[in-house]
């Protein structure tokens, strides 16, 4: 592993490296389920939902339509999924809004809010998620997320991995790349990350995606850190 | 006064509103002037580039030029500056960009902070300044100013008071208009909110621009709320 640059300020990944999206979702769906007296499986429309996320933000990112935020386009999948879980025009527009702020409520794991107070008290930190400010907003305040800054893909009117999404994220915290770390649970991301010469540390996060996770349970390229955890993340930056 | 309406968020003014620029800026420009051997006037320095702030800015505003960050048109008043204090050729550019980030490190008022503590309990709170991501981030970090997010010109691309950076001030949070206060000590800039359906929080700072200041003493319009400082402001909120 290479010696820690000077870091000046971590940027976080957020569904699934902050918050645990699939059983957050799925407590929301449940709860939806039982109002609605529908029977669904809460795991699988968690995990259906979550796999309309890539191709929905794809559609943006080729510029097929023009730059739409994230609480849009999973509302756009919501509606596309109500009818294969039974709960085709069951519910209002003002419910199909609110089932939308699941989103804004997912519990964070463990470590990440004492690790990210640590952090706080010697660098920046701010979300650098694919997620709407609003969205991190609320997740913030529901969950106490101790953020300098909302970074990401609304303020730089991009989605990861593009390249220019990390080049506007040091430009906009006026740092150098080096001087910013890219945290993840994600390898894509921290490689597209580290092209734009931004440090990177990896986290791993192996129930992310359920018990039976093959993909991104440990570092596979060379990380500037790799921690077991914000705290060994915070511990590691000398925080 | 009308009553109090469900605010949901408080967005600030900071420049005047929530830190002392002018006793600030003068303050590094003595630094400054220390260094160099050069005699000069740091209240007048600091009111000299204020003075070019709402011109700077207008040249966006009006469309003659592109997007341009607050520390961009900052860095051309100052080098416009130096001559006529004695400045002239004195500094190198890593120098002028080091004075430049006076504005990045600005005291706040007695009462921000703890006003500022006590809001965050009930609402979300960030700065809607002209001034960019950065300058708002370093002085909460060299201030603990406990903003949740950082909104303003440079997330919606738009200088006060043009009515559209109100609206996506709003839109971004996704809260309705009257669920956000704008908070500041110029009244110009709460007409200008109010217009497009903000509530709105008057607090004077009757020495921004100096002892001798005529405008802004007092609240010239029907605002939401007029507090005596933030920690009045916090009370009158239920906070």
């Amino acid at each position: 592993m290479a010696a820690v640059p000077n870091i000046k300020a971590c940027v976080f990944d957020v569904f699934g490296t902050v918050v645990d999206w699939r059983n957050g979702v799925a407590r929301h769906a449940a709860a939806v389920a039982m109002r609605k007296g529908v029977e669904l499986d809460p795991i699988a429309f968690a995990d259906a939902w979550r796999g309309r996320y890539q191709p929905q933000m794809e559609t943006v990112r080729s510029g097929k339509r023009p730059w739409t935020i994230l609480d849009v386009l999973h509302r756009e999948s919501l509606v596309a999924l109500l009818p294969q879980f039974g709960l085709e025009g069951k519910l209002s527009e003002a419910e199909i809004d609110d089932f939308n702020r699941a989103w804004h409520d997912l519990s964070p794991w463990p470590d990440v809010v004492s690790g990210l107070t640590r952090l706080k008290k010697k660098l920046i930190i701010g979300p650098q998620s694919n997620g709407n400010i609003a969205i991190m907003v609320n997740l913030a305040k529901n969950q106490g997320l101790p953020w300098d800054v909302i970074l990401g893909a609304e303020v730089v009117r991009n989605y990861k991995p593009m390249p220019q999404s990390y080049i506007d994220c040091c430009r906009v915290l006026a740092l150098p790349p080096e001087q910013v770390m890219m945290v993840a649970a994600h390898n894509y991301d921290l490689a597209a990350a580290q092209k734009q010469g931004l440090s990177t540390g990896f986290v791993p996060r192996p129930t992310e995606k359920g018990p039976d996770q093959k993909t991104d349970l440990k570092a596979d390229g060379n990380w500037t850190v790799v921690a077991k955890d914000f705290n060994d993340l915070a511990q590691q930056l000398g925080a």
